[in-house]
């Protein structure tokens, strides 16, 4: 059988005044931010569940309860470092990973450079496999009225 | 070319009082169940309805039409073997298959394991091949408002 | 490392009266149409954006912006075949591609033949390895309500 495995990750929060807006692990300056028991980077979080589902092991409530206070206001960062852990401890690495932020404000072009650079050194890959894109709802539903973000993440893994 | 084919799957079902309420095969206690023609096992439609992109043999509703009365209140299961057996006609067997269900409540957690066993069986794989996560909208939407379910299947197949 | 690359693209239009139907690169008889700065056919958009995912070549919004007279109006076949071409000039080519249109009416069953012929040329793969599924959200959503329509679409790419 082969070697490859895929992953499926989504993610949701909503979007209040007054919190810091993580997005793929970089801070982007906004009126609003999400909202969550971690830092709520809903980018990181879907990235995660992606590598997490295509190895079979759980998903990011499994590992990092919002009920456990370890992870209250957590560095997300550190959760996708923690799920590299785990399916590296499993014999899997990642080959790429592509992920979707949909989301009605603001811009996010400006920032996924470094976001992919980020998310890279995470997972242990060059830039040239994360991609970062990004799509308004054209005004439809909880992304349109901007009371909530959607991540989607799709995750290619390998066993060694 | 590769001998591996990927597929994404979607389902939506409403959420009303008084049906049982199928996920993943598993009868799950709650006071609201999915409405549908067959059973409406939201899961296990995302399962087949992945398998048959990767393996471009149409959608659930080619198959299993909604208007057939022999699928009237079907066991789900039946369906997911038969789409096993529609891959396999066309050389195809699965890799792996990851799901996400979109769903406020109740926690389905406990059930999961019990999910992966009985989908493994019907897609002649192992349960190390199977993920099911599951994660809330935090409120958002009709899914927040618990008015419906949304479920998300990616597979990977691979040809023989 | 493998050679294969993974992808998921997701896009969202509004629906309006006196516009165009176009999906999956086919006219399609309605009272409705797609609203956007292009002929708005939002499965063409969803694989779009899973292959340059896949190839870590930003999203369809970098390549071809809403915000660019030339893109006015432009028939999203075009699109997709310049995507094709971004794509191979990085040395990949299509293995599959799984798309799901989420739509409450019509029904575009008798048009899946059709659009599977437009795409499969404009990509480089046989029929056989383009699939477009459709369901409707169980009248949920703006989906439901016929004010948008959703696409999903995977992407399987393999570097030469």
């Amino acid at each position: 059988m082969s070697k490859l495995r895929i992953g499926l990750g989504v993610d949701f929060h909503q979007l209040v005044e007054g919190r810091d807006f993580w997005l793929g692990g970089v801070l982007v300056p906004h009126h609003q931010g999400a909202l969550g028991h971690s830092d709520a980077d809903v980018l990181l979080h879907a990235i995660c569940d992606a590598m997490l589902g295509a190895a079979a092991l759980g998903d990011i409530g499994t590992h990092f309860p919002d009920t456990d206070n370890a992870y209250k206001n957590i560095d997300s960062k550190i959760l996708l470092a923690k799920t590299t852990e785990l399916i590296a401890a499993k014999g899997y690495s990642v080959v790429n990973v592509d992920a979707t932020l949909c989301l009605q404000a603001p811009k996010i072009k400006p920032y996924v450079p470094q976001m992919q650079s980020v998310i890279a050194k995470l997972i242990g890959v060059t830039e040239e496999e994360v991609s970062i894109k990004a799509t308004t709802t054209e005004k439809l539903g909880f992304v349109g009225r901007e009371e909530g973000v959607v991540a989607y993440a799709s995750a290619l893994l390998e066993k060694q």
